[in-house]
């Protein structure tokens, strides 16, 4: 009998909440915003988010809440150590507090893995195993799923491929390593790459669409400016794109993976960024040209986060 | 019920096949050494094996026959694409072959599967999961057992620990790749950062060690070196564990193991190897140092791939 569960996903961004209505199939019904408040302590926060959920809830036979957060989330126990877009939030209860306002199951999770299992269910990597998931926004997360579910770890803390090192004695990150992937293809990089190569003045094209605002300068003007013919921006994507083949070799020599599905506002920029990773991948992966994995741009836009938060709160951590 | 079946395990090494009797539970019955017969056709080759294995097997209840060996191994399929132990073997359909000489099941594996699987079940790893098994030898191999199965990924080519890179501009490796691994800790790495250290004349430990062969410096001889005192020995296992330790911090922050066992030749210089290694993975993993997996030292000996091997043929790939 086909699985006919309804659970209210959530995605907590830096700047909005996304929640949706999700069916266990991976559907997503309904998708509503709310703002985030980070500035208010982290139990009136939570009361906020559960309000916004009972809202949506109303008259759907809903089963449980999925909650992917960014940061340090410890699935098992539901607690959000950290997370850069609540800045006030340490070690938050979040799945207990949220269940006592809700009266429902809540899982929490981080978004990287919410976004990977939403997409192996459902979006690019449907009916493959095992599926390697990256998002490449400012941070650069990922998550391994195998057969459906995640692969984790001991802890749930796998699957950090942003912080995989490729160049040992590269620059300090911020995660207490060096030379990590995000440090080359996170949107800081990306922008800094830009602004090393071409300046910042008038009649350059990133310049001129971030009308001088050198703040408005983000992967998707700098994508908008390479399609407009600025050598400077193509050559950002193309060099992001190869150290990114780096990273996914390394991966694709330590799990093997069928697919590897690319999201987040960096891989907006589609081929002109997948292109010299698949060279890249295809050059240095021990695995011949014909076995390395996909790789594919994510399918289910930015409803992902909260498909697979809400899959992980119908199918728990072994679904 | 207890499983009581017992297998015959196999490690085809470069010079020497190891076979023991092994019960379901990972003790090791007998354990005999034949040599190598390389350089026959593979099909010969694969009837002495085969040979020796009847005569071992005499007089036991064996059920199954696993065979570990090195190189590019399809274990779904049992075929040996390619291994260094085995330069006439292309393609070589060891299962199906061994199988027909024996009447018996036969399942073939790479050699640091059967390495890690052994010492996941029966070695340092025993309770523990995921568990990372790390060869250090002339080639650096790898694998990850989760829950007490083989976690090879698509085509069972994970774990390839040795051919991560860790400097993406470095050397080429063999593999196609740039930096791995293997190129920093692998044997003929040491003996090489040892002849460019220290040079190779009379009065240094080493050389007096090797009796002034060059070909006899291996890394045995160098931690001999180095526990008499030899100061360049002592800094190739240094800086070797320090390498070693980026990739193993890479290999948490992806897998988050609960433990990575480390065994093949390299690793008998014990802590003067891993100390550094572990507090590289301490000071570099996105986990604080009290979550970071133990590095312990191999604990099943020379027997560990005859062990894999056959605890691989009773217990099958979902084992």
């Amino acid at each position: 009998m086909a699985d006919e569960r309804l659970a209210v996903g959530v995605d907590i961004g830096g700047t909005l909440i996304k929640l949706g209505i999700v069916h266990a199939s991976g559907a997503l019904r309904v998708l509503t915003e709310t703002s985030t408040s980070i500035d208010r302590p982290q139990e009136a926060a939570v009361a906020e988010i559960a309000r916004a959920v009972a809202r949506l809830a109303q008259g759907h036979d809903v089963q449980a809440v999925g909650i992917g957060c960014a940061g340090l989330v410890d699935a098992v126990h539901g607690i959000v150590h950290l997370s850069p877009n609540l800045p006030r939030w340490h070690d938050a209860r979040l799945a207990e507090w949220a269940a006592r306002e809700l009266a429902l199951p809540v899982a929490v999770l981080n978004d990287a893995n919410a976004f990977t299992l939403a997409e192996a269910h459902a979006g690019a990597g449907r009916g493959c195993s095992p599926v390697v998931g990256i998002t490449l926004g400012t941070g650069v997360g990922g998550a391994i799923v195998e057969a459906g579910r995640l692969r984790g770890g001991r802890h749930g803390f796998g699957g950090e491929i942003g912080h995989v090192s490729i160049e040992m004695d590269g620059p300090p990150c911020p995660c207490g390593n060096r030379g990590c992937l995000e440090l080359y293809v996170g949107r800081r990089a990306l922008v800094a790459a830009y602004l090393a190569h071409a300046g910042w003045s008038p009649g350059g094209s990133a310049y001129d669409l971030a009308r001088g605002d050198r703040a408005a300068l983000d992967p998707r003007l700098l994508y908008e400016a390479a399609n407009r013919g600025d050598p400077a921006a193509r050559e950002v994507f193309t060099r992001a794109g190869i150290v990114l083949g780096v990273a996914l070799a390394n991966v694709t020599n330590l799990i093997d993976p069928e697919v590897i599905v690319i999201g987040g506002g960096v891989a907006l920029a589609g081929d002109m960024l997948l292109e010299p990773a698949r060279r890249t991948l295809a050059e240095r992966a021990m695995l011949g040209a014909s076995r390395v994995p996909a790789v594919l741009p994510a399918a289910l836009g930015v409803g992902a986060g909260v498909i697979g938060a809400a899959l992980y709160a119908l199918r728990g951590p072994d679904g």
